[in-house]
């Protein structure tokens, strides 16, 4: 019985007060209009959207968002518990509800140096915080099933706990939820889903940049299940923020799917309020917020206007926004430092069209023919950003750029400067070009360079949304000119991420994920 | 997608380990039989089932019963916070889970002297205690909507708040629900308990020896609205416990009206752990406790065995139980103290068959023609049970008694001594009789007296509960001998509940629900 009610309904303070026969000192007349509870986000970075908390709310509170879920660790990564403090306060500055998760895993492994550590000590000062609601995705599947003591006692902290855990299964899978693991968002397939499902775990269907799921997770989803299934954006850049939506997107594919937009309506709503226990939202119902959107049409479910706790969300327009502090502390490489030599069997770092995991490619190099542009083999650089430190060198396929280089301050989950180009100078440059403005995404080539400020703390930038927007298109538009594939960018921020295999590189060089070690670049 | 799964289990130290292949120290053969979650009882007061907790335990475990919520506003109405001590006391002495909701309404109604008051000062105590979880039924609605202080401050002790609100609907049920009350077990048709779901409630859809729900509420129940629903049994005897069972009985009832089994299994298990937030229970899933229950056929139902904690229950038979301290202080009624005079239009307590509710009915009586076998007018009599003080006088129609008595000392909510009959002495003789038990149910006419003893506070008994359950058989054959309807000392229990219209008998007299006042016998 998932039905639609005529019925007017009563706010006040914030809060629905009933739904019935009521008159009111303020009335809106919505008459023919449906009416559905705010629209609630399962997991996410706030900071991958490239936007500050206020502008990405200006953005998905227009989108029926009312309640985002968020994990806070790539700022954290970068700035620690300040970074924390950062976005609790900007939190504070939108309607928008921003709770928050601790992040488990900062730095994501031991070898990270990072910007920051985050021990469970660190975590308790943050627990009783009215927006602190769990442990966000613990990433570190064998420290889980190992018992590691400090994993352990963040674990222990927080009655509510994500997971993540890409392909876990099995004895493993089942480990891993003893340990206390409850929902996971990394699944891809169905048959993963169903399993992690059975086993008792919140299912997360993600849909972001990134990663798009909900498409083959969907299936999953019916009468019987969708109180256990939630949507979560994970990371959802400013553009696909704009053009496409948010959790009203996941709402749209779902239907397009063949899902009843009741039922996507619950994951959206009451699912994921259960999910985490929040008992005073995800329903238009007495004595929870009066957070709730209005559409034209349940089916094409399009937003035509938002309220948060009652109050109708105005967007009052673009603030300049604070900044947490976290300089950018670079010793921009010189050609010596990015120098490769040596001929033989090389690892090269092989991009996988769609996806963040990354083959381990074996090539016979030689170093001095490299950028190597028939065989699309460039070269890779990541340079310390924190301590002005060294930069690590590695071998790459699949950016497809024929000149030019690209460069970035977003690569997870360090976060140090990132990359990768035909010409050392120009690799250099577009480094030396991140520094200048104090963390952003550059594109080189010759006198031509696009760039997007991310100034806070290298991974958000001060612009408004709308110029973000822009300016992520034209540094789209301006690598596709040198060759690139579409999204260099997204693969550019995970060259370096250690966690997903298979073959990485970081500031110290090559990084092989399975053997969890470095390695050299030739064999 | 609601499935069986064909798989392998394991257990370790109360706790499932995980699903799939595992071997163990002990290993049980279960091919081809269905395992469930152990069943959970949603809303329950324990002593009505006449049974100390250990026995009813020995009969609800046997059902596949695991988890039962318990509410002991009847041993709180008779004895307070020590009378709550005993009942988790016992509870700890039996493999059963008994959790505990303290109640909200000791007393009933601030007219209902009783043995205890208990505010939200004397809750304090218990809010600790790993097994109380929350606030139980809230049954004084007018307090709820004026916002009376004490209940407030109860409600401001607990996340968890059941209700009790029959008929309450409308604005009324709005604001009721919005000063927190989350569930309601008192719904008797399709559209009441549809419109609570629709403003946020958990429904429970009770089925007991007084009131049965069940069929009429199950068609609120699909895939979509099993999460917001279950079982309860509220108030269910030994004898129905025994003979039909337990919460097994309401998943054989609900598939005979045509529910899924599956569906069925979800209210009784995990709807009812979601809505308590038991997130270690409700499912067979790695990291929750091992409790659960074998049957050969999910659709006949018929529980085999039962594990709790991954131990199998056995029965090791009857033990002596302890009782509270609680004694009767009763000072017998002489015939000077329930003589009657009078003539003219008289209040006569209309019994409903099947129904607590009675009806105020008038009729033309001459106190010197009662008992008025022709027109079944009998006297009713309560006595206060806790000061040796007095006997109020009422009469009733819908018993049927042709000779005799009948006397209990069960009497919802404030549990004072009851009696109907033909004959003033017979009456005073069944009073006493209850007296010299220290608490029962007793069946007197000439020489021939059956008894109950309900030692326990007048309300349990302790005897085995085959024993309890022949008692209750012969009490009931000789009241039928007698000329009494079914089920008498159900109607008796009730006679004195004075916050279920339309009018009752207290110790002081008549009184009128719906003025909420004691009125006179003659108009």
């Amino acid at each position: 019985m998932c039905t639609w009610e005529r019925v007017d309904f009563a706010v006040k303070d914030g809060y629905v007060v009933g739904l019935g026969d009521y008159q009111g000192k303020q009335e809106y007349d919505l008459a023919g209009a449906y009416v559905v509870p705010g629209l609630i986000d399962a997991h996410v970075h706030i900071e991958s959207s490239l936007l500050t908390p206020p502008e990405y709310a200006r953005l998905v509170l227009a989108r029926g968002t009312t309640t985002v879920i968020a994990d806070p660790h790539e700022i954290a990564n970068v700035c620690g518990a300040p970074g924390i403090e950062y976005l609790l306060a900007e939190a504070a500055r939108t309607p928008l509800d921003i709770l928050m998760m601790l992040p488990s895993c900062v730095p994501a492994t031991p070898l990270d140096a990072g910007g920051a550590v985050l021990t469970a000590e660190d975590l308790v000062r943050f627990r009783g915080r009215e927006e602190v609601i769990g442990l966000a995705e613990v990433m570190n599947v064998p420290g889980v099933l190992t018992g590691e003591p400090d994993l352990r006692a963040k674990m222990d902290l927080f009655e509510i706990i994500d997971g993540h855990a890409p392909l876990l299964s099995g004895r493993d899978l089942n480990a891993y939820i003893y340990a206390g693991v409850q929902s996971d968002h990394e699944c891809t397939t169905f048959a993963e889903a169903r399993e992690k499902l059975l086993r008792g775990m919140y299912i997360m269907i993600r849909e972001g940049s990134t990663e798009q799921n909900l498409r083959d997770l969907l299936p999953l989803v019916d009468a019987c299940t969708a109180a256990r299934c939630c949507f979560a954006t994970d990371d959802r850049h400013a553009d696909m923020l704009a053009r496409e939506g948010h959790i009203d997107d996941c709402i749209r594919k779902a239907v397009a799917c063949g899902l009843e937009v009741e039922q996507a309506l619950r994951m959206a709503t009451l699912s994921a309020a259960g999910r985490f226990g929040l008992h005073d939202r995800g329903a238009i119902a007495p004595g929870r917020l009066a957070d709730f959107c209005v559409v034209d049409d349940p089916d094409r479910f399009r937003v035509a206007r938002t309220f948060k706790c009652g109050v109708e969300v105005v967007d009052t327009g673009y603030r300049p926004p604070a900044c947490p502090a976290a300089p950018l502390r670079v010793r921009v490489p010189e050609p010596g430092d990015i120098r490769i030599t040596g001929r033989g069997e090389a690892r090269v770092i092989g991009i996988v069209p769609g996806q963040i995991v990354t083959r381990d490619l074996r090539y016979m190099v030689d170093a001095t023919a490299i950028p190597d542009t028939d065989r699309d083999i460039l070269k890779a650089v990541v340079t310390d950003r924190y301590r002005a430190g060294g930069s690590g060198v590695g071998l790459v396929q699949g950016f497809g750029l024929h000149e030019g280089a690209l460069a970035g301050s977003v690569s997870h989950d360090s976060h140090n400067i990132v990359a990768v180009g035909v010409d050392d100078g120009e690799i250099i440059r577009a480094i030396g070009e991140v520094v200048r403005l104090g963390g952003g995404l550059v594109v080189v080539s010759g006198d031509d360079v696009t760039t997007l400020p991310l100034e806070c703390a290298g991974l958000m930038s001060a612009l408004p949304h709308e110029e973000v927007v822009g300016r992520l298109g034209a540094l789209e538009e301006h690598a596709r000119r040198l060759g690139a594939v579409e999204n260099p960018f997204m693969y550019l921020s995970f060259l370096a991420l250690t966690v997903i295999p298979e073959v990485r590189v970081t500031e110290r060089g090559v990084f092989d994920v399975r053997a969890f070690e470095d390695v050299p670049l030739f064999l």
